[in-house]
């Protein structure tokens, strides 16, 4: 299967049944390998064709292709020249699930955030005309992408392009959750009804079939397009109203179709939306029923559809889920938002027991963040979950809506710290400094699941901005016996010694009790304590502390620049104390993919490198 | 004039005559206290009587109006019962020139940033329904604040709401600098055109008119509104694509007509966009023609127009300004970018000399930055000049976009640190923190004029992102002695001496050289540096000085937490070092209103506050 992959002038060669016969066999590839190594499937699944398509029309890497998102680039990734890859795919050190230029030259521009490539495109097109370059711009973006602002930002600065540049709006009537608002139902209307461009194709193949009229009416015809626009059903009206000339709908699983499409579009010297349908999960029945299940998903037995890894707890979302269900019931204050991420963040369960309250705004961070601040200005309690990396979108909705009038808005972040096999795109290491920076907000992280509920308590009934992070994954049970009550800005003392402190922020007092018990073994006694808070800090203990220790070591899943390290040691600088300040967590560069233990041993994060680097110091 | 401010229910029972009168009334008080205090006038003489038939429609407070931005509410603001705020208007202490809740109860919702009273209102109607309440909201936005992505994001989910929620679209043809884009044009052709409603109710009213079809057919018609809709010209189509009921356009300097569609709109149980036609400036010649002049202006002569206050040298933002003009001539992949502020970031003469490489894509700043890594990406070297707190909003896209790729964006960060008179949301303070957080990023600051050229040569010559950051007002000329040259992560040292150094950052060198004069004073020598990089930080420097010095005083305009300060200490405590690091900079919380040097003071970021405090600490 794939012995040898077509490259451009082969598919070009190749008959409508050759290409099927190639979707099908790049389908299967694509099961077999993300059934093996887990991945992204429902939304590579749907870009098949519509990919095959790309390469037979389109010279790559010469012309420049820009992925939204980019989980949707398998098949991109397959065709130029990186099967081998696909034995790497998202491992440490292998090939990464989006595209990276780094990785191939293929790759025009890297994504991993919704609704970029619409902007990066834009850019490219005005660096292509300004150096006088001859190659193709196309952006690739999802219909749940199309929610996102930045992409009509773009969208709006399109209509002044005076060459050629391609958006293909890759329909497949859901993101990553199922897409909301009125765009939705404006696309739906358009799949539903007759395609505007059909219609005028049949109305020019009618007219010059007439003999006397002919070519020349044709012309005329076209001339006063755009009367016969406003007439017609208002497909792809949307665009055309702000200036983007728009073809289609058109089915993304039909190859020659496609190829026609994307052809007639490469001819036009200004920006043209192909508005293309196409399925996620296609050709994988589980995948076609639960595309949101196979979006993103860990190694999975191909006949069954089902996960293979074992689960033993439940996760940080699910804990975060369950308290938002209960609390939910209590309070009819506390509302649930989520960007198109419901079942990500764990919200499923509130989304049934509070209906009413549960907002779903799509992929739109910006606005989720600031209808959470209109809400709290009424009288509401919403708890906001995203993922930290996402969140990043919305920070100066944060700040500027959320924490200048200091409303009460619970910032539920998810995927806070290394995330692991998503990579650089996606890990949650900025929050902690751009969240401690912003007047008014409160900083937490739990040490184990019963604290995350703790927290949330806490959060909801705070009259002032919180947030609350959480990693991926499983959540920690263990360090039980401690249940000491929250109180802002206070830190909990799990072990108290003197000399050496570990001072841990979040999953971290996971790994700061394994190195307690490493230096306990080598006869070191080390006070450990479990932060809470980075912000407001317990400056009063961290003072207290100062008395006894000449070590602190902090421990944190984010970045060191920004961080709760830099502000302790900032903190015993200020006060002239001779406590040394050891700071562990993320250094100052973008992390790659790998399984988090992985990355944690690279970055020295784990807790024999730690534990190493403390013994080392007291030498 | 204005000395009895009618309330609703007398605006309810006056006459168009009358309410015309009190219009010019209100006009001549604005401009009278503009011209006195500074401020917004544009903008506010064009919403004068839209703000009237507001009021005698809607009952507020009960009623929330948010308005977009804030700077079109001092009419709210009169008739809201602080007509004697205007005596303080933007002073330290006095009455903000935007909305604050804090300030009155009429205000909703504290705005400042652009594009976010849709978001805001949504979660209002969202919070006043499951609370089960009873008010109107809505929400005022300029056709240039519907450029910014986020109220897209609002508006894809307004389609949703089944109560009522009103949004006035304050088409004034531009937003501070000229509008750009598809939306516009869109909007253009609205204007020109015959409004889809009008046309509408003709037809209603002729149709009624014939005897025997009456109310019946009207009805009918009603219903087939639809189809209606699509033969007419497409006004509002736009809107009605994504679900939200269009009314207009209507004249909003003409209150009768303002009142009828706002008593219309009133009582639809759904969302409704009604677009109002005003005119910037209306009514004071000079900003008739000049309206981006007196976007924001200082205190002027009312009968000239001309600005009072006499300018010595240029500002921070000319400098800028000159060498992008200048530069531009000579590197051909220099391209210039703003965000709907060309004039006020200094990019006019750039424009000029190189249109084809000069973008404003509107108040769009997520989109500019992504733009841009674009078009760094296909070979440009793009200058994004914006101003600390608008950039806030594209920090996913610098951190993601730009940072991510290593890519060559140079960014001109104006208006950072302390900016004075507009208060809490135009502070630009957070951009250290959050700008140096992110890996490839360089941040610097010049001590002076001559340096930002300097700098700004050296950053358009980095193969990687930097930033540049000045702040707002004249360019410093002082310290013109020094002039070593630019190197990438070292600091300058202006004076070495021992036991005290000043480690300045930017502007707050200025401040650096009064406290080391003030300490020589004193007979205490002290050694000063202009430390120039807050990214990559001279540790190498910092590192030396920490031998024969006791004691780092770090001055930088901008928040501590997260700062230049806070890694020097950390520094320091990781190095185990005796130093002393007294911070001095913005402290945690959002800084109100007041000339710089009132907020300095205030502070204790002044010349005298911080010699005295190293004086106390010395003893």
């Amino acid at each position: 299967m794939l012995e040898n992959i077509p490259g451009q002038r082969e598919l070009q060669s190749m008959s409508r049944k050759e290409l099927d016969a190639l979707a099908a066999d790049i389908r299967a590839f694509i099961i077999e390998k993300v059934a093996e190594k887990g991945g992204h499937l429902s939304s590579n699944l749907g870009t098949v064709e519509l990919t095959l398509a790309l390469f037979s029309v389109f010279d790559f890497p010469k012309d420049k292709c820009i992925w939204d998102v980019g989980h949707q680039s398998y098949t991109y990734k397959l065709l130029s020249g990186r099967k081998e890859g696909f034995d790497s795919l998202r491992e440490f050190g292998g090939m990464s699930g989006f595209p990276k230029r780094s990785e191939s030259a293929y790759d025009a521009f890297d994504t991993g955030h919704s609704s970029t490539s619409i902007s990066a495109g834009l850019g490219m097109v005005a660096a292509r005309d300004n150096r006088g370059e001859d190659y193709h711009v196309i952006s690739v973006i999802g219909d749940g992408s199309l929610t996102g602002g930045m992409a009509f930002e773009a969208l709006n600065n399109a209509s002044r392009i005076k060459s050629n540049y391609i958006i293909i709006l890759n329909d497949n009537e859901m993101s990553i959750a199922r897409n909301v608002g009125g765009l939705r139902k404006y696309l739906t209307g358009i799949r539903a009804g007759r395609g505007y461009n059909r219609v005028k194709n049949d109305l020019k193949k009618s007219l010059t079939g007439i003999p006397r009229i002919g070519a020349g009416l044709t012309r005329i015809i076209s001339d006063i397009k755009d009367s016969i626009k406003e007439i017609l059903v208002p497909s792809g009206m949307l665009f055309e109203n702000i200036g983007i000339t728009y073809l289609g709908p058109v089915d993304g699983h039909n190859i020659t179709e496609m190829r026609r499409i994307l052809k007639e579009a490469r001819e036009l010297n200004r920006c043209v939306l192909i508005h293309v349908r196409t399925q996620k999960g296609k050709g994988y029945k589980p995948a076609e029923e639960q595309p949101d299940v196979f979006h993103g998903i860990d190694p999975f037995d191909v006949a069954t559809g089902k996960v293979k890894k074992k689960k033993n707890g439940p996760t940080w979302s699910e804990v975060f889920g369950a308290f938002m269900a209960e609390e939910g019931q209590k309070n009819d204050k506390l509302a649930g938002i989520t960007a198109a991420m419901s079942h990500n963040v764990g919200l499923t369960a509130f989304e049934k027991s509070c209906p009413e309250r549960f907002y779903d705004v799509g992929i739109a961070e910006q606005h989720a963040v600031t209808f959470a601040a209109g809400m709290a200005a009424a009288g509401m309690h919403p708890v906001t979950a995203i993922f930290s990396s996402f969140l990043q979108r919305s920070y100066d909705q944060i700040a500027h809506d959320v924490c200048m009038q200091d409303l009460p808005v619970t910032f539920a972040i998810d995927r806070a710290g290394l995330v692991g096999k998503d990579g650089e795109t996606h890990q949650g290491v900025f929050d902690i400094g751009y969240m401690t920076e912003l007047p008014n907000m409160t900083v937490m992280a739990p040490k184990n699941a019963e604290e995350l509920t703790e927290m949330l308590k806490f959060a909801v009934n705070e009259p002032h901005p919180v947030s609350v992070r959480y990693p991926r994954g499983e959540a920690y049970t263990g360090l039980s016996g401690f249940r000491s009550s929250i109180v802002k800005g206070r830190a909990e003392v799990l072990h108290r010694a003197s000399g050496i402190a570990l001072l841990a922020f979040g999953c971290m007092n996971e790994t700061a009790e394994e190195v307690r018990l490493g230096l306990k073994k080598q006869g070191i006694l080390a006070t450990s304590v479990n932060l809470r808070f980075a912000k407001p800090l317990d400056t009063e203990l961290l003072l207290d502390l100062a008395k006894d220790h000449s070590l602190f070591v902090t421990m944190e899943d984010g970045a060191l620049l920004g961080g709760i390290g830099e502000q302790i040691g900032a903190l015993m600088a200020e006060k002239a104390s001779a406590v040394q300040v050891m700071t562990i967590g993320v250094p100052d560069r973008f992390i790659p993919q790998g399984t988090v233990d992985e990355l944690r041993k690279m970055l020295n994060m784990d807790a024999v490198s730690i534990t190493e680097r403390i013994l080392e110091t007291l030498k």
